[in-house]
């Protein structure tokens, strides 16, 4: 079967399939559809339809799918299928898969899979089990080809055989001494073409690329990017080789963590949410957001009022409000999404902060220069008083010249009190930046009218 | 060497290394390093140390540097070789990253370039230099290991050994017929467990993943991502294969989008800048984007100013306008930024955007009825004007109703007409949604006081 960019499987065809009841055809369906389609198609697929069409999965597909499955439909699925099945199809799974799949089980059901499972894969399991989701440990898997120094090539191929049955994909093998401590590794292009009697030892590549369990899983991405990995070894304290994290692994977490970061900025949390049709839910996540902006909000519309009160003859400065509270707001967001980006790539840290602020500054002063010139011309063609031109201008170059300065700062300082620094560029610190911008505004009428 | 997560080399070990003349140090330093370390570090050198830490490397250690560094720098990079040097550093390259180098070269260096490589390379690269950058065409690399269907094991291997030195990193073998058309893949892992007289066709895995030269970059990152593949190879409209592209390019693809739409969405564009000096050049990018803004919230005085002559004795109205203009701008870039990112990544497409719309205007509606009982109670409270109050209530309601509706339909608009999508949670937009929200509370002042 050919799988070339999108296939959207349709859920009507296999609900009028079932219907139809022929089973050799739902069996061919459900056959040709690699396992990541089956879940979108179960995704979609009218619950009643779900038994009916799981007795048509083997152990090994209803695994697949299980594993392919978005975290809330995992209950669904276990539910539908015998305490044996149900343990048979854990014995299915990858180490790391059957860890976050149980994690995310209710307790009961986790607690019968692991009691089920033979002794050693539990082992394995509950070991995985006790890293965070978001570490290296939480994505390594326990599955992997270890050979000694000392091998031959004949008999890494052997070892390699000897455990393919639980290792479902590898490119490399993992060079090991005698203390279990990981000393090389072998890429299967080189293995492949070497001698049969040639030492492991002589052929590993002694360039190591380890994390450690406890690492955050954005560093592990971060690794694989920069020397452009297919995996990546994880070791312990004092070097001995746990288990490996797999390119697809990695694919997923700089996909989570680009979502994650984007729907922050925007004021949406947990991104799961955002592809379930649970629309309280949704609503009751992204209220709070909303209601800090009502009380930044409000505390523009109290500022506003305070120049109809200070100012009364000069209501004309009102209609600059609008245009410096947004400028502020959007000078903020540039400086922080590229802080935010900077730092979640790498390219921005301690070391280099400085830099960057100083740079955003130099183009922050610039842009406001220029900007505050544009709207300073604006009043003074519009409203005819150049008193009044030369505090909007200026309130607009000093607004966003500060705008630019916390657009950088304040997430730095999230990140330094470990709070995710997506949020500097979120709806809370937008809305108190325009604050800002405004108290600016009032402070520089108040000095010069 | 161990790698593990982050490492920042040092420029100035390396300044002060050349400044003390030990070559052998010197040399030491440079070979330890990898050349994804060795481009950073390059970055933050002092230029005139260049030619000077250059002149230490060899033609394969310059290709690996030339790959790794940022398009603004190669140019630079180049100037200091010989131009036979220059035409030896492109012949290590990999057809793809030669091609991308290649095109972003000065038109006279390219050309030498090209005309120095020999004849098959070029060939090769010309080919590539055909296909947009962005394109799978543009990702992919012509050397790869292909086997036909009626090889044996042995016979493969001795292939495989027989283009080693050209194919950087495999991980399978493709399998063609005799008119090259692609029928299947072999994976290492497979291939070296097999015996030798196996005819790889009895092998072969027949699930091809495949893409077409003029498919967008987006598009293969979601395949693999969906697929958990290594590798995707790429096919003409024959089924014949041209190609593969390998995971490291596809992670790439995946940082690279995920930067654009999200510095987009912050009105900051071409992601390359980001990271550089050139103060100047970044903000006349993002000048005009801002201009755009004065523009809108020009609009927004010139309505605050409205109410102030069409309702001269109710000033208190304009304490509501910055919290209302706030939360429509962001509650429109909260459904935005659902829609852009779930285009990305191909959750939501044109099959399903009415459940979203649907799903976003339930959730509005409803955030809109609650955000509006809020700010009528504190309107009420405030002022003590009931109609007034009512007014603010249920202006906030329609404008959120209506900012979740628009914060769908525009990234969708900009889809159809072939705009980028993250443009519409953008300032400009976000600009645009604030005056609407602020014509829908004067509208419902007029009507009703």
């Amino acid at each position: 079967m050919e799988y070339s960019k999108d296939k959207t499987p349709e859920a009507d065809d296999l609900e009028a399939l079932v219907e139809s009841g022929d089973e050799g055809a739902i069996r061919r369906f459900l056959t040709l559809l690699h396992p990541a389609d089956l879940a979108i198609l179960f995704d979609t697929l009218d619950r009643d339809y779900w038994p009916r069409v799981v007795q048509f999965l083997d152990t090994a597909e209803i695994s697949d799918l299980m594993e392919e499955l978005h975290d809330h439909l995992r209950d669904d699925l276990a539910e539908l299928l015998k305490p044996d099945q149900l343990v048979d199809v854990f014995e299915e799974m990858a180490s790391d898969d059957a860890a976050d799949v149980i994690a995310d089980l209710p307790d009961d059901m986790a607690k019968a899979v692991l009691e089920g499972i033979p002794d050693e894969d539990r082992q394995d399991v509950e070991a995985l089990l006790k890293y965070e989701e978001d570490t290296a440990g939480g994505l390594m898997q326990v599955e992997l080809v270890a050979v000694p120094e000392t091998a031959t090539v004949e008999r890494a191929v052997e070892i390699a055989r000897s455990v393919s049955e639980d290792v479902e994909e590898f490119h490399q093998v993992y060079v090991i001494d005698e203390g279990g401590k990981l000393t090389g590794t072998l890429g299967l292009d080189r293995l492949i073409l070497a001698k049969p009697e040639t030492l492991v030892g002589d052929l590993a590549d002694r360039d190591l690329y380890v994390v450690h369990p406890d690492d955050d899983q954005e560093e592990v991405a971060r690794m694989v990017k920069r020397y452009d990995l297919v995996s990546v070894a994880v070791v312990n304290a004092e070097g001995a080789l746990l288990g490996r994290i797999l390119h697809d692994d990695i694919v997923d977490v700089l996909e989570e963590e680009a979502a994650e970061d984007m729907l922050r900025m925007a004021g949406a949390e947990e991104p799961e949410l955002v592809y379930t049709n649970r629309v309280f839910k949704i609503a009751s996540v992204r209220l709070p957001w909303l209601l800090a902006t009502v009380g930044g909000g409000l505390v523009s519309g109290v500022l506003l009022w305070q120049f109809k009160v200070t100012f009364p003859t000069l209501l004309t400065l009102l209609t600059f409000v609008p245009v410096i509270a947004a400028m502020g707001g959007n000078i903020g967001s540039q400086s922080s999404t590229i802080v935010i980006r900077g730092f979640a790539t790498g390219h921005i840290d301690y070391n280099n902060l400085g830099r960057y602020l100083t740079r955003e500054l130099a183009i922050g002063s610039m842009m406001g220069v220029v900007l505050g010139a544009v709207l300073g011309a604006t009043a003074q063609l519009w409203h005819g008083d150049p008193k009044l031109a030369f505090v909007v201008g200026l309130s607009m170059t000093l607004a966003i010249t500060a705008s630019a300065l916390t657009g950088v700062l304040v997430p730095f300082f999230f990140r330094v009190i470990k709070v995710d620094p997506a949020i500097a560029a979120g709806p809370l610190v937008t809305t108190a930046n325009d604050v800002m911008c405004l108290a600016i505004y009032y402070g520089m009428a108040l000095m010069i009218l």
